[in-house]
């Protein structure tokens, strides 16, 4: 039971090696008649792509999407939408070195234990370049809903923080910068960490911070399929993300009850929304809000001491150019994940009653 | 495309309202010839109930599980397991001043607009009481998975938390306080703090930390059903829960690579953890652990400012006899939904390699 | 992965044993605001349940539904619907006879060595009592369904046929006999036929038709989940059938193509329906119908030869109180079935287009 | 929801028109490290291509499969194996006559209503041209499954029919001739058969039956995913199946039990194989056998009155190089699917018993 399909109704079926042939992925259960703007499925390809910035990793690679089947004329036609992206960068590099030896906190080790095999070059089917398939159908899924807005942003780079409620932010100027941080005198301190980073051969972690608008109620399906529980799995689903939190979140399970409900206005919004959109899993129309947080890569351009598959001790260095910091380019990422949960739970949502 | 079904090959699906004649659920793919202790399932139910100490809930509801099929002779026969547990409790009471009324920050205002009605009578189906079926089913798995060891906690109640690593804890003094906070002073603490807010008829939040120890390496299966993400999921769908994070979690995303990175011993085990025993989404024999943040529960002993579902505001009161903190009787729960995750991780893994 | 769940949105999962406590399922999907009849319900067990005439089984059992969620003051609330019917009758036999021995053509071997234990009374798990279930969810399904209507009847019993087509019966005369022929001349020799039959201590087979009208055109599901292959699995998946063919069936594969394609109206309807209702897997608004063939059951009253579990031969000899045909009693239960399907399809056909 | 995955373990979701770029497919749940043998894929692909004799269509594709993933060094890695087939013809032809117009007994007019939109050319998603990823697909489920092998032939064509017992066919002659029957006296005849029709401008039915050898017993889910029925669900989603049937089929449908019963040897197998291999959903170890009827292809070279997707009346008349007859072509197909349900049920086997 391999998990390469996420969703229940506007589903998304994912393949490909970092260093295979292509990547790619089926879309199955978008509704017909949907026009698609490929430029701005493109545009949010873009915005994950290496070698974008200063910060970001400077691999070079053009990841062009291809639509093979279920758009005609412009349109959906409500069949399964397949779709490649080739792989051109991936016969330049010598992977030899890694070939028997289990980087630390990859997923070299746990790959070769659970299929016996495994496609090590550029970290195969575990490298984060399958992510590149989930912008693609999140793009669809963002053409999709609509109003419904999705605005991921930067949120903290190692303990550099924005320190204001995101609703005090300019989600415009989110693009502005490299590090995708609307705050812009944070995003310029980020930035400096980061290359400083850089600059010693090391990685740094950091969060991303999503908000919703626009949602309507109504979408989730409890008892398990609860909308911030899909959301969740979502977003670890995520490489390199370690936890989520929505609404109130951690700072939650600190406070009292009297200070944390949400009291209602007349119209059913609520005057506070620590409840981040969301009441017992089911939508209530205020803004979704939530924050995942993403480790350090573990790539560092240092030595460290491992073992192999043989069992010997070993001394790594990693080279190549690799992202000092995930969170920049994990925010397309973020967003086209919510967009597909969002998606599913609308279609899911039209036969909630007769 | 209601949510009422858990896990993909050891499937969990439940029923009931708070008031209903019974609560019960369908267990399908339980390997046949498992030996059942009903006696331990029953044990673990009784953790859930409420009435069981001074500081939860003093509701009496006997909690009786029922067994009506796939269980023959003591063993599982490898055919679905439909159980029962009635509602004893559920005439009692009188529940016309919630009828029209949405509580703030429960489930009744976006139940209304999704469904267009609701079983208003102690929140009907968002009631907390279906997790007990959760506990059921997880007791089963429990069983099933032998060895594998759950141990959840109580780790912080409002903010008084936990100050030492799990691995200093002793697990065996978990059920020895109402509270169930293996470390002692701070477990005297959080009862004494609990006890406090309820006098003040409020309600306090908390978390709940869960170590899972003896997991093979291999299980979770990449790239969107990853073991954490499953986790996660499992944990989100659980009544007031706002955030999960394992391993590192959010201090991770603080952290460098070169400190974070968990270093091979030559056994394939690390001499660190801060990957939380999974990595690439794949446990790797490590312990897992993660953390769970629940909300104050919404129902306070206070007047509070709400409307009815014509559109007037009123003011309102709650009443009865409601946990002033939901983290003790959560500690099952935790980790029966763990189980059931790991249960069903077990079976999808036995196809992964020929 | 024990596949005790039918359906996609419009769910059903069962569960019970033959002889257990009770029997029993939950429906999960139904949307909510529906008015639910139980007293329809319980009339569609009615025409599933032992002993309701002189050609069926003369076992007594009662069986009578109780819901135990998901229905609030007589509409269903969008939760799942969790019911059980119980075994009144399971405790009145000694089975000890049968607990070792594989009846010929029955599932007693196959169970035996797939699960490595059954519980042998009455067939267990492999009972068609669990088609009770079935009914129980099919006959919501009808109340969902409105003004679709479904017409099964007995269309053969051995070499007994109805010889006109269904456009010449009247649909109204099937519940006017006992063995649901609505062609009176061929029901009354059907009867006879099944006395002869039982007096011989043998059985015989038969096969249902079943016309379903009113099909909005679009239900169905390409390229796998054709509408007609799901009525396939689902009439397959009835206990004792051996085959199942829509429109011309395995006629139409005699037949020319100038001669089977039915050629439209203007009004997109067809002057000739060999299509059985269905194109490309979609319903397109003629009746759809199909055919059913049931073997007869294993139990004859006779003396057979066969095996016991340890490999020795024994000779067993059929008691008790058996069906001589089954498919007067298969009749509702393949209407059920198809209605199931047809929910399903309703539902996930609210998504086709924007 | 649409149905473009099959299977629930070993996973197989498609997509592709006829006239698109590709057609391809994600394989998912393959357990990792079966060696592949990628020309036994292109050989089985061969025999569904067209063009391959004189009594198929002589349209020229050549169905070349590629690889995209999930293959690494010659074996699977256990994750997704995407693949496509280029469309090379696709551009060659002019559809304008048919765009607008609903061809009778084909999928136009119901996909138009469904989805509001079709792909026209060359029937779009509706073509058997996505029947080439099934095959290739199945083909790596028979690598996959070693010696349980699948023995499918042409049975009939019209009113030719096979009149032996598989027992006395060999099936080594089945690909000695184009039209794939082992019984080479009626093989020649049909064979003639064809050419006649083809000649008449019009096309001809006929069935396919498959015997599958070396099943281990306990293959299939009870209650609703019995073995049977998924098989029967697998064949009638090929294009243009009416009817299904496996033993005795509708046969069994008009005889007595005491004739019907497969007796026991003492080893576990029945003198007879009525059941043809499957009792109670669950293989138990003899030849499963079965007959799928597949209609006369709608498409013939004669004029029909029909209607446009305006409600006007027109007449058209089918040109191009269609098959005359489906069924030398579908027999791979029929393996493939065969192969598929096989795999998929072995997975899902392997968790029956602890």
């Amino acid at each position: 039971m391999a998990g390469n399909t996420f969703g229940t109704l506007f589903k998304l079926t994912t393949f490909g090696e970092s260093h295979g042939q292509a990547i790619g992925g089926v879309i199955d259960g978008c509704p017909a008649g949907l026009t698609i703007d490929l430029e701005e499925i493109q545009n949010e390809l873009d915005k994950r792509k290496p070698g974008q910035s200063a910060i970001v990793t400077q691999r070079k690679e053009d990841d062009k999407v291809e639509f093979l089947s279920g758009i005609f004329e412009g349109k959906t036609t409500g069949t399964s939408i397949g779709f490649i992206i080739k792989n051109t960068n991936q016969k330049s590099k010598d992977y030899s070195h890694i070939k028997d030896v289990f980087r630390p906190s990859h997923a070299d080790f746990t790959y070769e234990k659970k299929y016996g095999i495994r496609d090590y070059r550029g970290g195969g089917r575990s490298s984060a370049r399958e992510t590149a398939c989930r912008v693609v159908a999140g793009a669809i899924a963002k053409q999709f809903l609509g109003k419904i807005s999705f605005h991921a942003f930067t949120s903290s780079v190692g303990d550099l923080f924005i320190n204001k409620p995101y609703q005090d932010l300019d989600f415009s100027l989110t693009e502005s910068t490299a590090v995708r941080c609307p705050d812009l005198d944070v995003a310029h301190k980020m930035i400096e960490k980061i290359k400083a980073i850089r600059k010693e051969g090391d990685t740094i972690g950091g969060t991303v911070t999503c908000v919703i608008k626009n949602v309507p109620v109504g979408l989730g399906e409890p008892v398990f399929d609860k909308l911030h529980a899909e959301l969740g799995k979502a977003m670890l689903s995520i490489n390199a993300v370690k936890g989520f939190e929505y609404g109130s979140g951690f700072c939650g399970a600190k406070m009292k009850g009297s200070e944390h409900n949400d009291i209602f206005n007349v119209n059913g919004s609520t005057i506070t929304n620590l409840s981040g959109g969301i009441q017992g899993g089911i939508s209530n129309g205020m803004d979704i809000y939530f924050r995942v947080a993403f480790k350090p890569v573990a790539t560092v351009i240092q030595k460290q001491d491992t073992i192999d598959k043989f069992g010997n001790k070993v001394v790594m260095e990693g080279k190549g150019r690799h992202d000092p910091c995930v969170v920049p380019r994990a925010v397309p990422i973020v967003e086209a994940m919510a967009a597909l949960v969002i998606a599913d739970f609308m279609l899911q949502n039209s036969n909630s009653k007769i």
